[in-house]
């Protein structure tokens, strides 16, 4: 059985765009539930999930095992799989580690952007890799089985996460710096390293991790990926799509400052370009996954290599990564 | 295969008890883990409690389906199902009846001694029954599976819920009015309504609901019992001793005036004896649930019905409650 997922959106939710995930054959995708909420306003972002949930049985439901996976594929729905790009919510608790688990969450990046209570993000100008309380969380998300995303997270924070954990860890949303030099794209050795160890790459659609940005081709981003599976086998990669689809830009600027500046800061983006980038007219939304398969097709990738990428090289890491540690 | 089971327990959790419950054979209780808490205070106590499964694997383990008694049973441990005896945990939040029930919450009081947002307590001098919230919250409860527990309502609110909820309800743990006066014990019309609706009353061993108190014979006791299995059904009774070992006189203030007074509230006690009174002595902790059975033997009831009363009905009962609505 072939899955496709996408791992990584954070879109302004509706059934509109459920009904998308269903025409564009996704059996699961990872959904962004916090950038800098706090604990208890993250439970509030999943009791929105939880009412939609409710209202939209026949499209989505929640996944909390890989075996979601196929029962979506099974039950034709899209099982909604939930995580957080930040360790806010988290607080300055591990229990809330377990709590967190427990009801679903699976991704936890140990950064955003910043130095967080865990790590060094990628914008920091010094990088001292996993603190203390870093250290402690990663071996208690091993123990309950919450995947630790680094892919906002700076350099050696990153090698030291893939180093420290003693389960294979992704990098959700990202791209080679080579092939696009953004501060968040990752270097040859992060990309070598994560493939070493049994981790994940996502690849990421948003056009500030594109070549190109907007203008991108498809197939020059499926070349890269053909490129970053071979160098680090092509069972590590797969779709983080960043897909930011219908929000308003005051959301990217949240992304962007939260709480922690009271000054303009544009990440990404400039002082000419503050908001969300158009997306590439071959991938405007769940709709174009057929898209992106099709362009694979025209590299040297095999069916088996090209399925891997769409969905089941993710399923068989939700398989290793969800549930508790032997 | 007869399960004993203890439908409510706020003890001052230690592994000399966890031990006592294995030495009491008890496959499952039913433990408070809020009186007056916040949602986010009441998330450190299931914290407390994570890291108690995590140190005492062997002893316990959090039960979430009925299921989890019989795996109990099977690997000779004691599965922890959790309860509020206060909606205080989820504040004005109606959403957070979920996010409870996804960490395990199976039973909820809708009030503690005092008017809630959801019904009146025994103690207030008016009883105006389910609030509007209060309707909002049974329907949400008997949707997702979170039993309705009414020990420390008031009289109509009782009725009203027993009314209102689609799904049976339960009175943890009191005993009949007319056997011992507490304001906390329930009327003959409370106890008949809520053994034709299906419910589950669960008898309390805390002196202060038990005819003579401390002194209380376990021969009265059982004889009470047996009366009262006559008057609703033997399959609607059980046992919710409603112990609290090893608690600091402290915690029974706590219990009495949270933070909604100044004042020194006595609740069931008073001025001479403000404490936890003396268990009675043939029920001191959970070592002595046989004596209760032994107690049951004595008067006319037969094996299934004292089967039942010892655990099986609470059983029965979990199967048909820790679900989400068909």
């Amino acid at each position: 059985m072939n899955f496709r997922i996408d791992n990584l959106q954070y879109a302004n939710w509706s059934e509109k765009i459920f009904r998308q995930m269903r025409a564009g054959g996704l059996d699961a995708v990872h959904v962004t539930i916090a950038y800098h909420e706090t604990f208890r306003e993250t439970v509030l972002q999943l009791e929105a999930w939880n009412r939609w949930f409710e209202r939209f049985p026949d499209l989505i439901f929640q996944g909390f095992t890989a075996a979601d996976v196929a029962h979506a594929k099974d039950t034709g729905r899209t099982a909604i799989f939930m995580g957080f790009q930040n360790p806010s919510p988290i607080e300055d608790d591990i229990g809330l580690v377990e709590v967190w688990h427990r009801l679903g969450v699976r991704f936890m990046q140990l950064t955003y952007n910043n130095q967080s209570l865990l790590a060094t993000g990628c914008y920091e100008d010094h990088d001292t890799g996993l603190t203390r309380m870093g250290k402690q969380v990663v071996a208690e998300m091993n123990r309950v089985g919450m995947v630790i995303d680094m892919s906002h997270s700076a350099e050696r924070s990153t090698l030291e996460a893939i180093e420290h954990s003693s389960r294979p860890i992704a990098i959700t949303h990202a791209n080679p710096h080579v092939w696009a030099p953004a501060l968040r794209n990752k270097s040859d050795t992060v990309i070598r390293a994560l493939g070493k160890s049994g981790g994940m790459l996502g690849f990421s659609l948003y056009p500030h991790h594109l070549k190109g940005k907007s203008a991108c081709t498809l197939q020059d981003f499926c070349e890269m990926v053909a490129r970053t599976a071979e160098m680090m086998g092509p069972e590590h990669v797969g779709i983080g799509s960043d897909l930011c689809q219908d929000q308003p830009d005051s959301v990217v600027e949240w992304m962007r400052t939260g709480r922690w500046t009271k000054q303009v800061d544009y990440g990404e983006g400039s002082a000419a370009a503050p908001g969300f980038p158009p997306m590439p007219s071959w991938f405007r939304d769940n709709r174009d996954f057929p898209n992106l398969e099709k362009g694979l097709r025209a590299t040297g990738l095999n069916p088996k290599e090209i399925a891997g990428i769409m969905g089941n090289n993710w399923a068989r890491f939700y398989e290793v990564s969800f549930g508790g540690q032997a």
